[in-house]
């Protein structure tokens, strides 16, 4: 039998980028010296099932995406899957994530799902524990649900946000049809880049000591550890290594600026 | 139901990031506007549960890896997968793959598998139509089995080798636990990236007009589409491209520079 029941999975496809890099972070955080001695994970992108999560939490679409979610995770289950994590922050607020775990609760999917926000805290708790005021710069659905706030609750970090107006622009710069960076992963667009700049600043201006990078596209618009002399703080890379973390301990590499990739 | 049966899969593990390239690849050759155009597909990377491919076809491992990659297959098959394709060019080698058609038709399995060898056919038919001598840069076992001169008979492309010699050089640039690319795919070592040129510049020498990263693993070495004004004919990119045109061909994106990455 194939790997029994002691899979990785990874629920990706919001957008299919972002679910491959945290594959591929999941990759680059093991020790292995040959092929055999990585992880075995399986990573489901079925973007096309899944409705939009900012477009529902803002009312736009009816249909909660939570649903299709639930059956993905199903799927996953069947082929062995018993830890995962969702390539998408805004998947995280409690309007999608809640009605998420009941479903899965109902279909008896044991699947233990790790939460993204909480290990964002003990990432930050970790390696930036000076950080007492983070910024979240992430989709509109994140800034309105505010959940990222748990970490004030938990970790006793502050978090700080852009005004109405810098968030309208920030959302654009993913998903602007034209210049955001779903339309285009792979020539991020100058515009794009530089509304992450300048909301990079903002957040800066409002207090921040360090920026999370709370929506899973942000890392395509740039992979740098530090800007603004702030460290960046990558959510899907929090959330990868807590995935080798769960399944593997002693395999994760020590946190280093190799491990950004 | 999400998706249906309509999935598009990939095989990986061997190594995982040639799995995820394949899957990236697929991502970034799609015409897609928003997360929902993109095609659904999974990614299966279980690198613990497959033996060696060139081991087994140097003898060095006694069991085939062919029954591991059917039962993968199997359960790719349980999710929805329809077409698939295999990240590693030695499983396509004739004692590995043939046994694994086998074993599929016996399971009952369905998926269509395409060919890489067939699919770089058609890409450098495509592409480079005036390429008609190429250099076969590959594992050893690639090298000992010669599957790639199925382009010879099919296409009319005629494949020239490295020496015995300078094979070993090659294979050790995929392989070596300390330089080789699988130990460490992010910084990829000096030594790796020297050898993979003189391999070059030496396929060159014996006639080669455009030379087939015949391993997975080299792109990971050179992204570079042009080396001593030769093409690099992309193997993983030839057969996600495929995987793309099998399952909705009009989102196959015009073949240029920005398909690479």
């Amino acid at each position: 039998m194939v790997n029994g029941n002691d899979i990785i999975g990874v629920l990706g496809g919001m957008g299919p980028g972002a679910g491959i890099a945290m594959s591929e972070y999941i990759v680059n955080n093991t020790i292995a010296g040959r092929d055999q001695d990585h992880l075995p994970q399986v990573l489901f992108s079925l973007p096309g099932a899944i409705y939009d999560r900012t477009g529902f939490l803002m009312g736009k679409v009816k249909t909660n995406p939570a649903f299709r979610m639930a059956e993905i995770l199903g799927k996953m289950e069947k082929v062995g899957v018993h830890v995962a994590g969702i390539a998408c922050n805004t998947a995280y607020a409690p309007p999608i994530f809640d009605v998420l775990l009941n479903e899965c609760n109902k279909k008896g999917i044991t699947i233990r799902l790790l939460h993204i926000v909480e290990e964002v805290g003990f990432f930050i708790q970790e390696y930036y524990p000076w950080v007492k005021k983070v910024g979240v710069l992430g989709t509109r659905g994140t800034f309105i649900t505010r959940h990222y706030d748990l970490l004030q609750r938990d970790f006793g970090v502050q978090t700080v946000y852009l005004t109405e107006k810098e968030q309208q622009r920030a959302h654009l710069s993913v998903y602007h049809p034209a210049y955001g960076v779903k339309a285009d992963p792979v020539l991020v667009s100058s515009r794009a880049r530089q509304i992450f700049e300048s909301s990079v600043a903002s957040l800066k201006k409002r207090g921040a000591e360090a920026v999370i990078l709370a929506c899973t596209e942000f890392p395509m618009i740039s992979e740098d550890e530090y800007v603004e002399d702030m460290p960046m703080v990558n959510s899907s890379l929090a959330l990868a290594r807590a995935l080798i973390r769960e399944h593997s301990p002693g395999k994760l590499k020590p946190w280093g600026a190799a491990c950004l990739r």
